[in-house]
């Protein structure tokens, strides 16, 4: 059943090279052409996917890293990248799938992948939306969002609402989920041209570049005179030492991320925990892999709400294999204006 | 209906200087006797009432300092220290109370005092214990303790917990309950004797003087090669760095105080939350005041525990009013073993 009859194939790859210290590099990864038999092995309950759209996710850094005893799921030294994607079945093994579906799910950074636990991915129902938007809105991304908001942080209409990293993948879906549930909603990003996506298209109330601040908890102040209910944590360091001098009584952080610390050898200070105890705020972090079990329940929120304008979302592509690792390294200098994309292939 | 007719009585006070920052002496308080006409005002429904025993509680280190935008509860320079504490009514003007009830909750550190919120208030209707439990076991400490360990912590028969500071008034109750819940725990505290009390008396599985620990994160993995489910916060800073550490993957910390934080100008750093979002870690900041309707159902667990021996308590007493500034003070450096308290008189 094998597209080509089985015959070796070119398989382009981003290959990991070695564990990362520090900043990653462009040479941290590179492309390479092997073969692959575009068959299943035999007796498989896998899939054989042909790769359309690749997520660059800001997690990846932290996959990067050597391996140690709290964290072992690091990428393997030699072997492609591995991460979200959103591919079309060529074969399958598996009684979900069938030639021809599409679905996103973890994959290869690769043309062709062999994915092994097809279980772990969803079938693409709704094709009448950008496919790549599998990768963003209505994948990861936008399931952490809407976990990490309606779940974790428990939000009551007319709280106050501070995301940091405001433009990126999640935290331009947060800050549309908070204003149309209600909130008053407050981003930061690292650039002019962010700062204007926030208000001028989101729809936040207000924004400021936390580049241009000399002072992150008086740039608060001035947003939140009386305080924040909900923080939405995508960075860590200062700015999480700054919203927690700003918290409300009863507040609520999602730590979703902390992007500012993956690649500090030390990770920065925070000294202002003692309001976590003044303020009885909760903390809690979370990975949308313990909320899967709601992207039904997601979609069906979602989906009219973008074909109705409600949602609107802004993505950053990057066109091929040979331009995906300057992709993924570009989240960390905040080079990518909105989620991060590699097209694979149109088809 | 005053007792002595309404004239003048001499009423002994420790009066609060001025707002402390840095250490707390002795000398921010004072004794000082004035009059006071042991009268209920007219028309007034509060309570005028005869103290017994004070509660010397780390939080009190908080109200000395200088109130500011976020913080306004502090004591008032040149009036009585206010704290909780056990009294006998002379003279009510509330219908809760009566004239030789006895009741604990918040009141001044002299001889009498006029409670102006007498709703605030519990009335002490278990005699056949130590009144002074009031305080303590039966009181707001042991109320922090329950509603932290059994309404924050979420805990889970058979998981690991970790407290520190566990011989105070707070730890040492969360341990019991643990252990009687079916928990792993350990409790970290500051001398021998503290430590012989955690194994002891106690019954903790395991406890470390940190003190004697070159490595608090190797104390830690020590105690829990598995790492630490629940984890109950009463001191902050290095210990909470070395905590994050070795939390397991959904761990909770409940945040009750961190008393190695009060008396510094500038708190000490923590670098460690990136555990908070790896190990997906709910860390939730509480405080009693929320949960006092819970105080029924804790009397109903916990009298019956007292009286089969299931639970013990230790206090520490100073004698007076004189010496309660001594013993609050003591709290800081961990002189106290056990919880604090002030006999201000026997009946």
């Amino acid at each position: 059943m094998a597209v080509e009859g089985g015959e070796a194939m070119r398989n382009k790859q981003v290959i990991f090279r070695d564990y990362v210290s520090g900043f990653p590099k462009e040479s941290d990864m590179e492309v390479r052409k092997s073969a692959m038999k575009l068959r299943l092995p035999e007796g498989s309950d896998g899939l054989l996917v042909k790769n359309l759209y690749l997520s660059c996710d800001p997690y990846m850094r932290i996959r990067m890293a050597k391996p140690d005893a709290d964290h072992v799921n690091s990428f393997e030294p030699g072997s492609p990248i591995t991460g979200y994607g959103v591919a079309r079945v060529l074969e399958s093994g598996h009684p979900n799938f069938k030639k021809g579906d599409l679905l996103w799910g973890f994959t290869g950074w690769e043309e062709y992948s062999l994915i092994t636990a097809p279980e772990t991915c969803f079938k693409i129902e709704h094709t009448d939306v950008p496919l790549s938007y599998y990768t963003s809105l209505l994948g990861m991304p936008g399931m952490t969002a809407y976990a990490g908001f309606f779940e974790v942080c428990s939000p009551k209409k007319g709280e106050t609402v501070f995301i940091s990293a405001a433009s990126g993948a999640v935290g331009q879906l947060v800050g549309q989920f908070a204003k149309l549930f209600g909130c008053y909603v407050v981003g930061s990003a690292g650039s002019k041209e962010k700062v204007d996506l926030l208000k001028n298209k989101f729809g936040f109330d207000d924004a400021f570049n936390y580049k241009e601040e000399l002072d992150l908890n008086a740039a608060l102040k001035r947003c939140f005179p009386e305080g924040i209910d909900i923080y939405f944590e995508n960075v860590g360091g200062k700015t999480l030492d700054a919203v927690l001098l700003n918290m409300k009584l009863h507040g609520r952080i999602a730590a979703c991320g902390m992007i500012s610390q993956y690649n500090l050898e030390q990770p920065e200070s925070v000294h202002n925990l003692m309001n976590i105890v003044l303020k009885r705020v909760r903390m809690e972090g979370f990975a949308v892999l313990d909320y899967y079990h709601l992207y039904p329940k997601f979609l069906e929120m979602v989906l009219p709400q973008i074909k109705e304008g409600k949602i609107v979302y802004v993505e950053d592509t990057a066109e091929g294999l040979e331009d995906a690792s300057a992709a993924l390294i570009g989240l960390f200098s905040g080079r990518n204006v909105g989620k991060q994309v590699v097209v694979v292939s149109q088809e």
